[in-house]
């Protein structure tokens, strides 16, 4: 094999094209949140009032470390390193959390319901670009919905006879999803194939036969993304309605 | 149905005897055990120096919530309540934690390698007299050495390196079976049924045609218990030896 011949064919175990690359990007940065979301989970499973809040928090741990896993199972697969990728996201979420410590277990439930919440749709937009197994595995794994559900349960509770706590948590509400919607600004700005894949979504909804530009440089300035924050901002708000919550 | 006869007959689903009773006590502090080498693992992985031994923390935290919940199914299946049973030993541990608070990685292991091997030895002990399901239950259970061989690999390897590290663990590990001792005598003394189940094996285990005293009552001055907390300090021992230290 010839030196050039090197250079222009990938290794066989190699992303095959620059989707591939940006697909275990974009599969890091999930397998990342599970990984986020089981250190969450587990320590709310720790701090729980009831044993039966204990237990079924510290299921959805486990279960974030198996979703964690058969994700990094498909980074292997595309020929990625899954150490490398899941530690590429390691300081990601480092300022979202020292800036949003939460005072009560409310506070901490919502905070996961957002943060969750918010990230989880990005992923699923970014998703729409990659291949159809990537693809399939991501949306499964995004959509377990067990913590919203459990956390949609307690804070309606909660707030149904605690107004004081509602407008409370309405203002905690606004400043996570402030933080959050930062949190995804640094990711795409420190992962460009995320939002490569994010942004050739909405290239491709519209006239469908047109190829997608996927080597299209992009920043958090565009419109593109511009449109994609105002979809996780929809999001955010039908959320927090479904609690009861003005965002 | 008479008075009398509620008195004297045991609800269907409830424990058939007092060995079930005794055994679903067992069950309890075994699923306790899981529930709090879960918690512990957790923590371990969130404060683990590389994404390798996060990774793999985390899927031993995981595998413990498996465990934890079989060990409940069979306590359900034996008439008990899950969450009842693994609540009575929800304060077992404090003191033993606020006592040992590791201020290295490497204390941090040993103290997990060395709190699960005396807990581990002792509930072996007692499951020698429950039934034959709820027996092969837990010892597979209480079988699963993922955690002492990363223990052992990970303290050997750092000890090789560093004779004064090798000292203060010896040092440590000396302290923290102390402590453990003490948290099996406090969990007999406030479950006096872990207490008949071990020293039933010790009766059984000498003429085996005699039946086993069940309800002989037991306390930790029994000499019984001093021969179960010989054979806890000798399986230390031979732990210790595994990793090079003194015990």
């Amino acid at each position: 094999m010839t030196g050039s011949a090197q250079d222009t064919q990938p290794h066989p175990d190699a992303p095959a094209s620059s989707v591939a690359a940006d697909t275990v990007e974009l599969l890091g940065l999930v397998a990342h949140l599970q990984h986020v979301a089981f250190n969450r989970l587990a320590e709310d499973a720790r701090v729980a009032p009831t044993t039966g809040q204990q237990l079924e928090l510290s299921r959805l741990a486990a279960a974030a470390v198996d979703r964690r896993d058969r994700v990094l199972a498909r980074v292997v697969e595309l020929g990625g390193d899954a150490e490398e990728c899941l530690g590429a996201y390691a300081r990601l979420l480092e300022d979202f959390d020292s800036r949003t410590q939460p005072s009560t277990w409310w506070e901490r439930l919502l905070r996961t319901y957002v943060a969750e919440g918010v990230s989880d749709d990005f992923c699923r937009i970014a998703a729409a670009s990659v291949d159809e197994r990537s693809r399939e595995l991501l949306l499964e794994v995004l959509d377990d919905a067990a913590h919203a559900d459990l956390a949609v349960g307690e804070l309606e509770a909660a707030g149904a006879q605690d107004e004081v706590l509602v407008s409370r948590l309405a203002l905690w509400g606004r400043r996570l999803v402030g933080e959050a919607l930062g949190v995804v600004q640094q990711a795409i700005a420190a992962h460009p194939g995320l939002g490569r894949l994010a942004v050739r979504r909405e290239h491709a909804a519209a006239p469908a036969d047109v190829p997608a530009p996927v080597d299209t440089p992009t920043s958090a300035e565009d419109g593109d993304t511009g449109k994609i924050f105002g979809e996780l901002t929809a999001e955010h708000t039908r959320r927090m309605s479904r609690l009861g919550l003005t965002a």
